[in-house]
């Protein structure tokens, strides 16, 4: 069904603070483009992991709504990335998701660029041709402790440097070098790519619906602030989480939160957190799922490093394993949320781990959200959804999105 | 392939009375949104049956446009209507077909409502929160013998109460609350809804596709207007009607044409007709399909009454069984034909029915229809398609509902 | 996602000679239309031979855009085109892709048009309805030599006779007409219908992707101009073509090069090329595929005649099989190639030829050639994709094939 022409400055500019956004916000082509120009053309995404393309030579590639974009480790070992368009005739230059190669070669008429993207060789261009006006188009890349985010826009923000000087040393003892992907899957989830973040950034919903993830998260642990209901559980959980974080920070693995969701445009969140049981990892058991650890840790029980990202990603780093999520709208009905499974590059599937162990509460919990994001948006295409009110207690974290997403548009939408 | 804009008040006003529409009414985006609006958002909807919710707490969903809608028997046996659509952050509530529950509990975060769509519980939610303000939000629903119709208007058209009236004889013999649905079956056609229904007010196409349903179908029953060609045929059979007529009503049962379908808002035809040969049934012996009949008729040569409704729906009944049918648009060039079969609740399957007799009919004539629906979809997006004459003798209700539904379109689109 | 829209103008008038068209061309759904309406809606396209419809009373149907357009035999053995659309209620006439019918009887109602397309007979209509009205809409045929080619148009360009003086000559000696179609394979690329043509139009991607083509091809055959880099090995094919051109005019086949591809309306470029190796057809072997001729052609290495037109087709003519292709978009991103291979009708599947051994090149050019066709259009949608300079030495029909399109949309398009 098509919809009325939306104003969207006027939307943005009536949204009512504590509130879910208005249905246009989940539904509209017009929002839906916006957001594909201001929030994923012009802010820092989260796409892979250095072990996506550990050696030189090796690439990936990722579609950013219609962008093409080719990413890939030179010979020198620096990861680039590159607009995956071959400057003849827009063919795709790397066409597979993974692969290796010496140089880039063209399908279509075998022009051919080094790793730095420089064009080396083109058949048939005659004298009056300049190679060097036909280099591959290049694309923004910072390498994050061995997360790799990219920015499409010519000018990124400057900002994106204190996520990197905060949270290299949170990362750093994770080792992501030292790590390979053990699993990696991908859902596409029928609905809108807010509704995926709004989901990921509440427990709200958890109780009901994740039975897997829930054996190893404290009720109290994700944005939980203290009620008349939840007072006495929350002072306890917060006496822990004191003396869990002295622990860990005497052994080299900052801890404390940093909240700088909505104020900063490359907004982020993180802590470290304990586990439940075990506490050793996001598994049924609790136990790690991998008996090779990351790094010399010590104990295994160093709980979960959580980090989020705006506008598309989360991340749980443990002692055993990371769980990696990136999140890339298709359309406004249609998202693809891709997860990475990581554990030490020398530990041996069958022996040290088990795919199907290390990835069960996170395919289960993935299946469960996608779900609730499905039937949300369903919901929210009725002309009788209407905005309605955010827990004060529960859903903080999702207010900040809505907030950080609602400022951003207001500041790069114009008038 | 996109479309040049229509201008709706334009179209409506050309329209030339005793033609087919023009190629717009089938095709473009604007009518159908318009369509969604003024014909299926303001008009009474047939949407099922008593039976689908037999029991207090029984509910089933149907999707009309984007409009998720749940139908559920409250505790003290009513039928009520709801906009499915959680008060919270807009998940749909109930989220299967059909089922059974004590209270609607959302699914994502368990708000949790009462059959009457009181919001009774919602958790985290803080002392300022007034549940009061955020019940599930209502729906119209008459019940009209068993027979369940919605509108999704505030102010539903008040001359429905008239069908309610005048059908609630006819229909009241047949004891709907008293059977239940044997069958169902969807079937999505691939063109205009309004095409689904041209198709079904006519019998014109019905010699030369449906062998089926001819066998108890008189050809002269169906909307037939004399002409030279056809007036001994005609004249005869309308002897027979007056004496089959004169005895059904000395029986209880109303017969007489009731024909209001394009000089009402809630336009409507029923009349109990003759079948030819046993005359019990549209079966393909023209016995009754069921044993046990719906009621106590004394014979089961009771012919079928049928009834139309204007823009939705048409229905058969008979001794045995009802057959009943559901249009809900699902695009400018999809529509889906939702059939139900009844029987009295207390026949047995493969004792006193089987599934396979009981739907062959219509199930064979449904599948013919869809076809010559698809067909003149097809041929009505070329250019090259004009509005054909319809024949003054056998299309005459295809007439009258282009007539409702040019002159509902006209009093409601404005200027 | 949607686009900004396009000003169509702007875009031709800024048009670079000699580069790749800019991406609006290739993907804006306003582009797309324009292409159905100007390019498609009144130039003359090539739909099919005179084996698809070999005795009087066969038909076959072909869709162009929303158009459905039926071509058949008539019983003076003339081959014509119609609208296949009912002047009743607009239902396609003939439903299936080919067939054979004494009358023209519309599945709805029945009304029953001649093959010349006179309405002979309509049931219930009464009087003063006048059949002569109702007439199926002709279209435009040509039959060029056994080739079918039809213009939607009111007044088809005219300077498509001079393409039928200058091909028959060049075709009439393959004899159609005494040919069947021994296999027919249909693709649908996910690519503009314009990356399709392009990629027909230039054989600098053959060395790295058609091994199989290129056994019998020539690498200096296909549209090559001399550049230092081939300046020898032209030299030396360019002799052996006048010698073989000699050769074969001599025994009454025409063989010169006509090339008005961007200098008519009706545009179009012809010329019979030497095979290499064995030198009798496109097959793995580069021997003929079928032992029985089209002809008597005395020796079988009479080349390939190949005969390209704007804006949908190319054929190759060999001794023992002819093959043809047409393009037809379905949508800014989707395109019909139908691909026919024509043998001698008396020869004998199993005994003179297999199915197999005939389609194996072009199936696995096509194949090769959809995914280059493909990969372009995927690039081509990066708004950081910007037109690339064609080869001056092996790209200039693709340039001729640009100049004509943007030439032909200049002048139709208005101001």
């Amino acid at each position: 069904m098509s919809q009325a022409p939306v104003n969207i400055r006027e939307l943005l500019d009536r949204r009512k603070v504590g509130y879910s956004l208005e249905a246009p916000f989940y539904n509209s082509q017009e929002v839906f483009d916006a957001d594909m120009k201001h929030i994923f053309g012009k802010h820092w995404m989260y796409v892979g992991v250095e072990p996506d393309v550990p050696e030189a030579g090796d690439y990936m590639t990722v579609q950013i709504g219609n962008q093409p974009i080719l990413i890939i480790r030179d010979d020198d070992g620096e990861v680039r990335a590159f607009h995956n368009v071959c400057r003849h005739r827009g063919s795709r230059v790397c066409t597979h998701d993974k692969g290796s190669t010496g140089n880039l070669v063209c399908p279509y008429h075998q022009w051919t660029y080094n790793l730095e993207g420089k064009l080396l060789f083109a058949e048939h261009m005659g004298e009056d041709f300049d190679p060097s006006k036909h280099r591959l188009k290049p694309v923004h890349l910072k390498n994050v402790a061995g997360l790799l985010f990219i920015c499409l826009a010519d000018n990124p923000p400057e900002d994106f440097q204190e996520l990197v000087d905060t949270m290299t040393p949170y990362i750093a003892p994770h080792q992501i070098a030292n790590t390979k992907i053990a699993a990696q899957i991908d859902i596409i989830e029928e609905g809108n790519w807010k509704l995926t973040m709004e989901n990921n950034r509440e427990c709200y919903h958890c109780t009901g619906n994740h039975p897997e993830l829930t054996i190893s998260l404290y009720a109290y642990s994700y944005g939980f602030a203290p009620s008349a209901e939840t007072d006495e559980g929350m002072k306890q959980y917060e006496e822990m989480v004191k003396e869990r974080h002295a622990k860990w920070e005497a052994c080299g693995l900052p801890s404390a939160e940093v909240d700088c969701l909505d104020t900063k445009i490359s907004g982020f969140r993180t802590m470290r957190m304990p586990l439940d049981k075990e506490g050793q990892s996001q598994t049924l058991s609790t136990e790690s799922a991998c008996k090779k650890l990351l790094a010399d840790f010590g104990d295994a029980a160093i709980g979960g490093l959580s980090f989020w990202t705006q506008p598309n990603s989360w991340h749980h780093f443990m002692a055993d394993h990371i769980v990696t999520f990136s999140v890339i709208p298709l359309s406004a009905d249609k998202t693809l949320v891709r997860t990475k499974w990581l554990v030490n590059k020398d530990a041996v599937e069958g022996v040290d781990y088990t795919v199907e162990n290390l990835t069960a509460v996170w395919n289960a919990t993935n299946s469960q959200d996608r779900f609730l994001v499905e039937e949300s948006h369903k919901g929210s295409k009725s002309p009788e959804y209407q905005p309605g009110p955010y827990s004060p207690y529960t859903e903080t974290l999702v207010e900040k999105f809505s907030n950080w997403y609602i400022n951003r548009m207001k500041t790069l939408i114009g008038d």
